[in-house]
């Protein structure tokens, strides 16, 4: 193999989003090395360059070849499993590269550890990196959204090649250098918190049609063609459509409905809900997806506890339901957009949490518009969201857009029918109905917390504030409510 | 000041708590020595001890003193502000302490700092427990709740002084051994997430009968004080009674109408947020408390909000409702009541996972008797709880014991009335409707979940199980659903 600097970038790690994420590179011009622990995975990424085109892919399986095989300053994106195998690859990669040089993790990794890496490698005069990759195996073959973050100098080492590698949309890549420290890593937090909220969403609509309304898969997938081509528009919903229309190849019948109810998880779903709490910041709809998924994992439980309240009379679908398919359609659509227009607010407002705590000075926009291609949750719909952020990079809330505004004002009714009639029929909307409630608390000036406060200060002396006048104040509530009880008792008396 | 032996215990941390706490275990026969870091709450304490009948409380200024006048081996409860704090006691009593002498530190402490500790104290052979204390101020005087973890040879220790110390309700003293390590600091963590769920709750309750049910405040004092007597007697709905007839001194009506909507949280709650996504169990109740406290904060964006959505016709209560007093009185006990059995069925489900992950090996039902008095959360139903596990140790959830599924199924066409007409109301019951979810999710043999696990499987070939055989199957969903879409095309064609 070449010992000299023949390639313009390096990439390590070559599962399939690294192999993928590599032959991308090179398909846009830009000669690539690559390295895996396995050869075997290095021998089958130079075979698919090869077979792809001839793309410039040059395969190493010694860590030193492959780092002097890069053109300095070298930049080298590492792709393995987030943890500690990011730091044993750093371990093996760093000692053959150079000040100035640069890694760029593109896992998904806790950006708490990419901050610390990142100290750590500053000791030996390397630049770093935290770059969140989405799209799955698809996008980095064909264009993911790309989410650096880390010292701007080294985004700029490879600005060129992230800029042609990344999706492409009307209004640019589906890149940006996005903020210093581990603010790539955690904007790709919220993403996949994001994601796990979409996807929450889109099965409690489905869930609302095929129960309550009756539709066939083959109306579901005609439902969600239609949806795509509207304010829903986006990748989940499209691919959606394309599940209701698989069939299944080992019985009758479409696959959906032959795959166990169990959905699996990741961390960053996690992640997001700890530090939603951390933040002190509400993010329900997300946190309903997670808690969804956790339930979904109990299977045999669920199937348990279905049988003991059948003992009792109550079948998982307690209400039979009279209702009008196409009223039922318009209405499930309306809430569906209005819930995640909840979610993104959520998800955006715990980015700008983050980027005052830590000082990162991130734009909420720029990041809507990155999300716009190449990601899971790319829709139409994030352009929106740009859009409400350029009328004002100051909103409070997404909720409170006058566009998103009108549009809540415009479908909230059939939301509220929607989950009305899923509280009825017994079937849970989780993410519907706590996206429902978050609006409905965030619009509302005056919240019964009035009495959470009294409480507290009855029980702690935690004091409360008042709201006409300034000043914290204590009252001995026990001490009156009990004395005006006796009173009350004598005047009877 | 006395440098013999001459009490049983120490504490340290004379805050109103320390100060309670240390009158109540001299008053129940201890001799007790007592020390702060400023010493006029030296002073403070013993004279209250005087005033409160002479009891032994033996107040030292100096931290050598204090611990050489505690009978050997000695046992030291530290009550300060949880974190630096207690490093800082420690450090400045160990050094006078000697082997088998033991640390109690009663403040709500995240568990693992307790095990930390533990493990530094060990090394100068000391004795460690972590032990939750509930009830206020009132209940450290009069008796509370207290949740002791640790080394099982310090408890016995303590275990006379804590018997008696704490509230005494029909089956025994409100203290146990509740396991090894930072059990006990985890538990009082959990009984405080519950706590922040039943305060929610009330606070939904208060506010349908209130802004749904036209409810004045005299009638909100009796609807509670008639509760009280019910299935939902309890510390909580005791004060709310008591706090809707305390009148404003300040100006006309109830002081509870005056008081700003915005609460206040400490640690605990978050913390049990962050545990159950980390346990990956849902607790969805006590997270939307929790979001509800974040949210109440948000004040002036919530006016600003109701102030936008106005301009657009939307106004705070959205539909006048024709409501039946008596009926809705009726329904929102009901929907309190399950919401609550909801919450509480979270909170011992994370003391078990817990439990499991630490090899604590908990009792479930004894931590429901310890909660019977003394506590923020003391209730009759505890009781309940207490019973169902001991029907069955291992019960899964306690929405499945027969007692408490019975009196769900007797309930929930109430609470889907409350929440339906909150929702169409343009109010949010965050908390009651997801505990509704929450349960009909639970009881629910199959969920829409195959649908996201067919978009993971799609995007990222995260593969899936099915309903009809065993093994993860992997299906190409994009490969298939396009060319079926040709094919149909060219069919119709």
């Amino acid at each position: 193999m070449a010992d000299a600097a023949v390639s313009r970038i390096g990439l390590a790690g070559l599962a399939v989003m690294g192999q993928n994420l590599a032959l991308n590179i090179a398909e846009k011009g830009f000669p690539i090395s690559v390295y895996n622990r396995s050869t075997n995975k290095v021998d089958d990424t130079v075979e698919r360059a090869k077979e792809e085109g001839e793309l410039p892919v040059h395969g190493f399986y010694d860590p030193k070849e492959f780092v002097l095989s890069i053109q300095k300053p070298r930049s080298v994106i590492i792709l393995v499993k987030a943890g500690a195998p990011v730091d044993q690859t750093i371990a093996t990669l760093s000692r053959y590269m150079e000040p100035g040089d640069c890694i760029i993790d593109g896992g998904n990794e806790w950006y708490e550890n990419t901050e610390r890496r990142a100290e750590q490698v500053k000791e030996k005069g390397l630049l770093y990196l935290g770059m969140g990759v989405s799209g799955g195996e698809e996008g980095a073959r064909r264009g993911p959204s790309l989410m650096p973050g880390g010292t701007q100098e080294a985004y700029r080492y490879i600005e060129d090649v992230v800029a042609k590698v990344a999706a492409q949309v009307d209004d640019g890549p589906c890149v940006t250098y996005v903020g210093p420290g581990g603010a790539g890593n955690f904007v790709k937090m919220i993403h996949n918190g994001i994601e796990y909220g979409d996807m929450q969403l889109i099965s409690e609509a489905y869930d609302v049609l095929k129960t309550v309304g009756g539709l066939s898969n083959q109306e579901l997938h005609e439902t969600f063609e239609e949806w795509n081509k509207g304010e829903l528009d986006s990748f989940l919903i499209e691919i959606t459509a394309d599940i209701f229309s698989v069939k299944d190849d080992k019985g009758e019948g479409e696959l959906v409905d032959k795959i166990l109810d169990k959905t699996g998880m990741k961390g960053t779903g996690k992640w997001t809900v700890q530090q939603a709490a951390e933040l002190s910041v509400a993010a329900p709809t997300i946190a309903a997806s997670l808690d969804s998924r956790f339930l979904s994992g109990l299977k045999e439980e669920r199937v348990a506890a279905a049988e003991i309240f059948a003992q009792y009379g109550m079948t998982d679908v307690i209400a039979a339901q009279n209702v009008d398919k196409k009223k039922l359609v318009d209405d499930v659509r309306k809430a569906l957009y209005a819930s995640k227009i909840c979610s993104y607010a959520q998800g955006m407002n715990l980015i700008r949490a983050k980027s005052i705590e830590r000082g990162w000075n991130l734009n909420l926009g720029e990041l809507a518009r990155i999300w716009k291609g190449g990601c899971i949750i790319r829709a139409s719909f994030l352009d929106r969201i740009k859009q409400a952020y350029d009328r004002n990079p100051r909103l409070a809330s997404l909720l409170v857009d006058p566009e998103f505004a009108k549009e809540m004002v415009a479908r909230h009714n059939a939301w509220r029918r929607v989950v009305g009639l899923a509280i009825e029929a017994g079937i849970s909307t989780p993410g519907m109905s706590t996206s429902l409630a978050y609006f409905d608390t965030y619009r509302r000036g005056r919240l019964p917390a009035n009495l959470v406060q009294a409480q507290r200060d009855y029980f702690g002396a935690h004091t409360y504030e008042r709201v006409d006048m300034d000043g914290a104040y204590h009252t001995d509530w026990f001490k009156i409510a009990k004395s005006t009880k006796s009173r009350t008792r004598i005047h009877v008396l």
